[in-house]
């Protein structure tokens, strides 16, 4: 198993427990527009750590937009090999339609 | 070598290629604010897919968000290894200490 | 009537236009959640320019961002009069309560 | 002076206070990207209001969004009159150009 579906699996454990201990629970009881907050937020981190921070604060950032990302699906009830699933899907085996496929 | 990896090497495999033919090579031709704008893009539209879409919409848009985000990260020249690398090391064995660590 | 309060009822009338002719009238007849987007798009665009652009560029996403959260309040039935008159109510006549009242 | 006038000339005031007493100060003292992202966050919470929340909610986020890009404003030399200029630019007197001008 790799490291974002290890995470997938601890987060779908914490949304259990309590939201005094876990951060995960805590963001699932202020309810999805709160969890959707923090991805909104977190891009916006990833965003200005890309156009002026360094790459370390952009590698920070990128990981909390992948937690927060997975925090997001988790409540929803989607997993990530769903997700992936449909990456797979548009860049087909050998990627030649990728124009194609992708909105412009 | 599982999907995300795969992609990451599809994507700087493109960003060498014809920006007429590869989407990659033409965000890459566009430069880095407008690779860092379609990230924030993909994101507001995951945002408004959790909280008043449909669950097929939030996947595709988390599979926009993944893909934007391994083109940024590709544009910086960081790995996908290192931001993965980041998030084992918050998380930690146990994710015990998830709390502390992480910003409120 | 000022600059916002003149684009208001512009913004207003061309609601009604045809999508064909119209900006707004395109934008409205696709739906709230595509207005919200590109809001969130501008936004985005007005932080880039903020970080890393010119004053001019921000000054030309300001206008954007602006011109869009007229048209998302005008599709929601908002006025700009209703979200002015909050913005009057928390500074108060003094400010000296600015803190209390504002969150963190 | 109407609202957003007086509200520029109170955070271009506030900007010179202690950041232990002022909110603005302390936004300021935190430096560009920290109020960037302030802005980032006040678009994403009205897109999700807008999307999902109550119309008062939505003039709350409104409001806080208009105050931020004051604050960014203000933070980068830019004033609120050069942003309502150029919304006047580009409406031009009659509006019938709004399309010609505007990037879809």
């Amino acid at each position: 198993m790799n490291t974002l579906e290890r995470l997938e699996q601890t987060i779908a454990a914490r949304r259990a427990a309590s939201p005094e201990t876990s951060y995960v629970a805590k963001l699932n009881a202020k309810g999805l527009p709160k969890i959707a907050q923090k991805l909104g937020e977190e891009a916006t981190e990833a965003v200005i750590a890309a156009v002026s921070g360094s790459n370390e604060e952009l590698v920070g950032e990128s990981a909390d937009l992948l937690f927060h990302l997975l925090v997001l699906l988790d409540a929803k009830g989607v997993s990530l090999d769903h997700v992936l699933g449909e990456l797979e899907r548009r860049e087909g085996l050998s990627g030649l339609e990728e124009k194609a496929s992708r909105k412009e």
